[in-house]
């Protein structure tokens, strides 16, 4: 037995949650969305209508966009993006680490071992 | 802006969670799984393979069928099934204690009022 949960910030629907973090956290790390979507095994397109809608719904801008260059562009992620992904990863590790304890507390009766 | 998250007990698929929990609540009330059902505008043999799949998962009985007798049958939870959903009870209050807590630490800065 084990508990499974899954957390987003929602705002008039879906604003945050596990799957825009992933793909800011590859364009972070690729400073490519092309590259982010690729690795996700996700179109390019819908990467970005994933990220446009995250960012009506958040209110705020996640992508620099570079157009042309010598690299033909790319795309940084902004500053509140940044913030945005610090936050989320300590809620994400508050929530784990409260979830096991919950657990743990109320279902350590169903078993010997616990997972998450 | 609020969080908004799903949470349930995982034994090789969903074992148990809010939808058989409301289930169990109502039959408790009503000794009977046809009311039980009804109340939750759910088809009987809709409501039946959700309790049986969750027996199954669970590996222990939640219902005591009564056969026939002068009110036509009914049923009632049993003490395990009453068990767990102290239990589930107890798990869900913590856990949105917590995410409360969790919410207002890492994303309180999003916004004045804080909802779940």
């Amino acid at each position: 037995m084990k508990v499974i949960y899954k957390v987003w910030l929602d705002n008039n629907g879906k604003a945050f949650g596990e799957g825009p973090y992933e793909l800011l956290k590859r364009v972070e790390q690729t400073q490519s969305l092309h590259q982010a979507a690729n690795q996700m095994g996700m179109a390019y397109s819908k990467a970005w209508t994933i990220l446009r809608i995250t960012e009506q719904r958040l209110g705020f801008s996640l992508l620099n966009r570079k157009v042309g260059g010598r690299s033909g562009g790319g795309s940084q992620i902004t500053a509140r993006a940044k913030n945005l992904m610090k936050h989320y990863e300590g809620f994400r590790k508050d929530v784990e680490k409260a979830m096991r304890k919950s657990y743990r507390r109320h279902f350590g009766y169903l078993e010997e071992g616990v997972s998450i």
